[in-house]
């Protein structure tokens, strides 16, 4: 087992400036307590204080995603982890990330310093700077909706979008619609580009060409509706499809702005079944995520790769509910 | 909570010959259990027997698929189940299934008779009569390398075929291979239309446009080899790529009986690394599947099944091990 000498030797410096630096001492530079400490992860250093019996901790490090009230997409899962984790006595902390953090310190010296036994990353894209550092963590880290293909100690847990997406065009399909047009999520996560051949796909198998018209990558945010609404009337939809509730409810304030009524003149479908689905008027048509489940898998999935089962991707069902934005064409 | 009464009722028949089909008893007839095993089911009764804390127990159900010796392809599946189960203090049976239980007796009551709490199905394929029979069952199953769409008590369990063949097509490619063929396995097993699927992509992003007469199904032994080997030769192959070891073992036979020198005429990649992979002469290049997580990620499924966690699919990472079937292309 790796020892602080041993640091100490490869950097060659001093065992009592490794301890400054593996301890968080004031008296050292930055610079070099960042280094011991990618030293430390690196040739696989244990303090004495980790390798004791200790109770586990995980962390779940929150990018752009809303969980403080029960209404908010983010905040069943961490429910779901957090029941999971206790029932395997594990401690959980909640850490927002933003960009300041993930520039200021490498994301597996972050977690090793904090004593955290592997992290479930949720809100982040493939575009963010600890994203890219997880093809080559060796930190079991479990990542929502994103998948990186190449490395072991990186796993992913999402929803099935596929069998969501199929079930909505197929919906709709069985209501007399043809011209359905689909609003995407942001282009910079996998979920989204699974979503949208999903979307293609189910088109396809109902004998519909799809039209690039009618397909637009926006962000999880209401207010992106404003941008695209417009542009699929002008191109004759009669059905918007949403890759979130809080798009759907962007798209729904969007078509009561243009006096279009939903369901009548346009069936609107969402994603996610958050609580403001059901109270929307009308109320949404949308696909479930389990989100309790999302977060109970994510803690199975981080406590298997700290026990070494490689597991690549767990993916849940996704379950279509009938409300009232959607309708027969007309 | 459904009594012997409701099952009476149901069917019109006395409480006591309710209880006679339950407990099995000889002095009604096969029909009659049949009836009352699956009306049990349908409504959900559980005898007070079954309610009684008790030690959970899964059964394996196994069919066409090696399992005796650590040399066959699901002898690690199963233990790794079994160490799984063992840490959750539960039982494990192993089943060996034919085509005769499969028509005498409907799945569900096999499994709810015998007092399973779930099973877990290994080498099934989609026309086996049980795995028709999962679109509606109500017994947390997990099957392995297939799927079902539709039914959240069902969850599947394999290895990302995707990475792994994505991964040797690659270094084909890069030994200078243009002429790959692929020697699948059965083909009604949605793990062999995944890889098929995952080998055409392969080679479009290499620039490669895939021939038809470069790509057959065949069967999980090793016999299918002499099918196909010969047809590959005549349209130029110069390696051959295979769905499981077993198979690469037969191609690699096949080549030797036509005098074709592996690896320096032909380069040969198998799937799964079962230990005769390395026992091969030469040892085999291939794809490993960790059989011990595949089975414990098995048991994780089928425990959160039995937990109404609604997990739709597990898969595990694929690795490639290089060692001496290829070469570069002469």
């Amino acid at each position: 087992m790796a020892t602080i000498k041993d640091i100490a030797d490869k950097l060659g410096i001093s065992p009592s400036t490794v301890s400054k630096g593996l301890n968080g001492a004031n008296d050292i530079s930055d610079e070099m307590r960042q280094l011991v400490l990618d030293t430390a992860v690196e040739i696989g250093y244990a303090s004495k204080r980790m390798r004791a019996h200790r109770k586990r901790k995980f962390c779940i490090l929150i990018k752009d995603m809303d969980y403080e009230t029960s209404d908010q997409f983010a905040f069943d899962i961490i429910l779901g982890f957090k029941k999971a984790a206790l029932r395997r006595e594990c401690d959980v902390d909640i850490i927002p990330v933003d960009n300041n953090l993930e520039t200021s310190e490498k994301y597996d010296s972050y977690v090793f310093k904090n004593n955290y036994d592997g992290a479930f990353m949720l809100g982040f894209t493939l575009h963010d700077e600890w994203t890219k550092q997880l093809h080559t963590t060796i930190i079991p880290t479990v990542l929502f909706d994103n998948h990186i293909d190449d490395n072991v100690h990186v796993a992913s847990v999402g929803t099935d979008s596929y069998e969501g997406i199929t079930c909505a065009v197929n919906h709709l399909v069985n209501l007399g619609h043809k011209k359905i047009a689909f609003l995407n999520g942001a282009r910079n996560s996998k979920v989204s580009i699974d979503r949208q051949k999903a979307f293609e796909d189910s088109l396809l198998a109902n004998g519909i060409a799809p039209d690039p018209n009618l397909m637009r990558y926006g962000y999880f945010i209401a207010d992106c509706a404003r941008d695209h609404v417009p542009t699929f009337i002008e191109n004759g939809a009669t059905a918007i499809m949403c890759a979130s509730d809080l798009i759907a409810s962007g798209v729904v304030n969007e078509l009561k702005r243009l006096n279009i009524k939903v369901p009548e003149d346009i069936s609107v479908i969402g994603f996610d079944d958050i609580p403001i689905a059901e109270r929307l008027t009308p109320s949404l048509t949308t696909i479930r995520q389990d989100r309790q489940d999302l977060g109970k898998s994510a803690f199975l999935l981080v406590d298997g790769l700290t026990n070494d089962v490689t597991i690549s991707k767990i993916l849940l069902r996704a379950k279509f509910i009938e409300r009232e934005s959607t309708c027969k064409v007309k």
